[in-house]
C-alpha cells in the first residue's frame, strides 16, 4: 500500500506568496475599482535588457536549421559558453579563479537551495537565519529533516538565527550544533550585506566545525559599498566550505525566463562513514546528470549575452533603476517617520511597521487604505514580526505613487 | 559534523551515456578521421517547427517591453494558455477529462519522473521494468528505497519486471508487494507498447493493491496503432491510481529547449498514518510551489504552438520523418539478418545482437567496424543484455548511411 511522505503534513499553511494572493483576490472582490501597486513578491517589471533579447531571437533562429540546432545540453550542466563568461566576469574579475567544472547552469536558485539538500545525509541539522526565505525552511521541512511546528511556526530541529535591529540583521555564530547553514547575503528579506570580516567569522567556524555554508548570492548585483565583497569565494578557505548559488532573476530580469548557477567548488570534501571522503562536486554532479536535463538553450544564450560589453552596461541600468526605486523609498519612508533597513546593497527594504502594528495587520491596513502591498515579515520567520518588506523592483513611477499613498496611513 | 546522503555510493558506475560518451571520445582519439554516426542517444537532430520558432520569437519580443513582459508564473504551475491547449489536445480530444489544474508544466519528464518520489513515503517498494530508463532507477536508489547493488547492477528491495521476448516486452504483474509502479509506454528502450486490455490489468492491480502507476507517455506521439491507448486515462478507474508524464522533448523537438507536463489526478488520494487521506494533486502542487518556479515563459509560448494548427501539421511532418527512419533500421536489419523489436509505436528499435555478444561487445564492435554509435541494452539493465537500442531520430540520410554501413558487421 502506497504511503505519502508525511513530512508534508507538517509544512504550516500555504506558501507565502500564495496567502497574500488569496488576501488580494479577495480585497479586488470588494473593491474592483481599486489600483492595486504591488511592493510585495519581488518580481521584475523592467524588459529584458536588448543585448538579452537579441540573443534569444538569433537562439531562436538556430533552432530552426538543423545546422545550427541545440539538442540536449550533453553534459547537463550548462553549456561552456556561458560557464566561460560566469568565471571570468562574476568570478576572476573579483579575484576569484573558479573552474568551469565548478559552475552549474540551472533554471532557478530556488530550485538549486532546495534540490542541494539531496546531497547531504539526513541527520544533518540545518540552520537558517529568522527571518529567512521561506524556501530554505520548507524544503527542510519536506526533506525530513525538521520536527513539527510549534505555534510560532518554528520547527522542531532547525536552527533559527534571529536577525534584529541588535545585530543589524547580519546573522551571529549559533551556540547549538548546525551543519548545513543557509546564509542569503545581501539579504532577503531585510536587505542586510555582511563584510568580508562577519563572513570570514562564517567561514573559520564552518572549517572549524566541518558544517557547509549553502550561500544564496542571488542579490550581489545590487551591492553598492565598494568594501563588501559579492562572492564568500573571496574569503580564504571559503572554498572548503562553501556552495553559493547565483541567478539571473534579478540581475538581468530573467524571472519569467529562469537561469542561475550553482558553484561547488572541488576543495569541498566530506567525510563518509566508511571513512573515505566525497567530493560535493562530483555528487551534485551526479545529482544533476541524473534528476536534470539542463537548461534552454535560448535562455544560456541570453545569460551569455549578460556579460557582454552592451548586456553589461544595459543590465547595470535597468539594476541603476530599481536601486533608485530604494532610494525613494527608503527617503520618503524615513521622511514619513518610518524606521527601514536594507535597500542600500539590496533591492530589499525592511520596514518597522508603526505602533508596533502585527505584520499581517499592517500588511492588511496598507492594502486597505493605500491600495499597496508588501510583505509581511512575520511570513519569512517569528523575527520578522512587526516589520514588511517592500522591494524596490516596481516600475518607477508607480514606486513613487505608492510612496505618496504612503503619507495616508503614516504612523501617528 | 556534515554527512553525505550516503545513497549516492551506492549507485553504480556513471550514468549510462557518460560512459558512451566515453567511449567515444576514446574511439576519437584513435581514430580522429572516422565519422561516426550516432544512433545511439536519444536526441532529436530536426529542427523546430516554424510555428513554434515564430512563437518564441514574438514571446522573444513580448520580453522586450515593459506593458508586454512577462515575470515569475504566478502559480509555478504553468500558463492556463498552454495548460488549455494540452487539456484539449492531448487529453479531451481522446475523450479523457482533465481539469487544468491537474496539469502541471515542467523543464522535463525526466525531472518529474525522477521528482515526484518526493511526495510518497521512503517505504514505498519501486517495481521497474528490466530494461529500464535508468533515471528511475538511479532515483529510487538516491532517495534511498533501495539496498545495495549487486553484482547484475540489481539493487535489493527494487522489483525487477523482466520484459523479453517471451512477453513481448511488456511487463507482467509482479507477485512481489509493488507500491510505485513505473511504466514507460510506449517503451523506452525496447520500442513496445501495451494494449488497453494490458493497461487495464495494470489499473485494476494498483486499484487492487493501493498502488501508485507512474505512467510515463513521453513517446505517445510516436503510436502509429489505432487501438493503442496514448494516454493512460483512456483507462477506466486510472485516474485514482495514476500519474502521467509527458514530454515536448521528442514530440516536437524540445530536447534543447525543455518543456514537459504532468497530470496528477485530484481523483487520486492516500490514506495517511493519522487515518486521513492526502491529495496527490496538492502534495505535487506543493512540490511544485516549494522547489520549482516555473518554465520560461518563451518555452510555454512555444510549445503552444504547437497546438496550432499549423504546428500540429509541421510536428506530425516532423515525427513522420522519424517513423520513417525506424521503419528504415526495422527493414534494414531484418534483410540483415537481425532480429528486431519497436519501431512501430515508439521511436526506439531494440536489436538483438548476433550469436548472443555481450551488448557492450556489439557496441564496441560496431563502433570498430562501422563508426556507428548505438546504446548497449545491458545499460538498461539486466534482461538487457544482448540487445542494443538504436534511435530512429536521426538525420534520415546519415541513418540510411548508417544502415549501408551494419553490412560490414552483419552476423554470421
Amino acid at each position: 500500500m502506497i504511503t505519502i511522505n508525511e513530512n508534508y503534513l507538517k509544512l504550516k499553511a500555504g506558501y507565502l506568496f500564495a496567502e497574500i494572493g488569496r488576501r488580494i483576490r479577495a480585497f479586488r472582490q470588494k473593491n474592483p475599482g481599486a489600483k492595486i501597486i504591488s511592493l510585495g513578491i519581488g518580481d521584475v517589471t523592467e524588459p529584458l535588457a536588448p543585448a538579452v533579447i537579441e540573443a534569444m531571437h538569433k537562439a531562436v533562429d538556430e533552432m530552426s536549421a538543423a545546422e545550427t540546432f541545440h539538442g540536449y545540453d550533453d553534459n547537463h550542466i550548462g553549456y561552456e559558453f556561458l560557464r566561460e563568461a560566469i568565471r571570468e566576469n562574476d568570478f576572476r574579475a573579483r579575484g576569484v579563479e573558479i573552474d568551469i567544472d565548478e559552475i552549474f547552469i540551472s533554471d532557478g536558485a530556488k530550485c538549486d537551495t532546495a534540490n542541494i539538500q539531496e546531497i547531504f545525509g539526513p541527520d544533518n541539522i540545518v540552520a537558517v537565519t529568522d527571518p529567512v526565505y521561506p524556501v530554505y525552511v520548507d524544503t527542510s521541512v519536506i526533506a525530513g529533516r525538521t520536527g513539527p511546528a510549534d505555534k510560532n511556526g518554528r520547527y522542531a530541529k532547525i536552527v533559527y538565527m534571529p536577525c534584529t535591529e541588535r545585530n543589524n540583521f547580519v546573522p551571529e555564530i549559533p551556540e547549538e550544533r548546525a551543519d548545513l547553514i543557509y546564509l542569503c547575503l545581501p539579504n532577503n528579506p531585510t536587505g542586510a550585506a555582511a563584510s568580508a570580516e562577519q563572513l570570514k567569522r562564517w567561514v573559520d567556524y564552518a572549517r572549524r566545525n566541518k558544517a557547509v555554508i549553502l550561500f544564496d548570492a542571488a542579490y550581489e548585483a545590487f551591492i553598492s559599498d565598494a568594501d563588501i565583497p559579492h562572492s564568500i569565494y573571496e574569503i580564504d578557505g571559503a572554498k572548503e566550505v562553501a556552495i553559493e548559488f547565483r541567478s539571473f532573476s534579478k540581475t538581468a530580469g530573467f524571472t519569467g525566463v529562469r537561469c542561475a548557477l550553482t558553484v561547488v567548488p572541488k576543495q569541498l570534501k566530506v567525510r563518509t562513514k566508511d571513512g573515505g571522503s566525497a567530493a560535493l562536486n562530483s555528487l551534485w554532479n551526479r545529482r544533476q546528470c541524473t534528476k536534470f536535463n539542463g537548461v534552454s538553450y535560448i535562455t544560456q544564450a541570453g545569460a551569455a549575452a549578460v556579460y557582454t560589453r552592451d548586456g553589461k552596461e544595459q543590465t547595470r541600468q535597468i539594476i541603476d533603476v530599481y536601486m533608485g526605486n530604494a532610494r525613494v523609498i527608503r527617503d520618503s519612508l524615513t521622511r514619513l517617520g518610518y524606521k527601514v533597513y536594507g535597500g542600500v546593497n539590496a533591492p530589499y527594504i525592511w520596514m518597522k511597521t508603526p505602533n508596533a502594528i502585527g505584520s499581517w495587520d499592517f500588511f492588511d491596513l496598507l492594502l486597505e487604505k493605500a491600495h499597496v502591498v508588501g510583505t509581511p515579515g512575520v511570513g519569512f520567520g517569528a523575527s520578522g514580526e512587526g516589520y514588511l518588506r517592500l522591494t524596490a523592483f516596481g516600475q518607477p513611477d508607480r514606486v513613487r505613487e505608492a510612496m505618496e499613498r504612503f503619507e495616508g496611513v503614516a504612523p501617528e
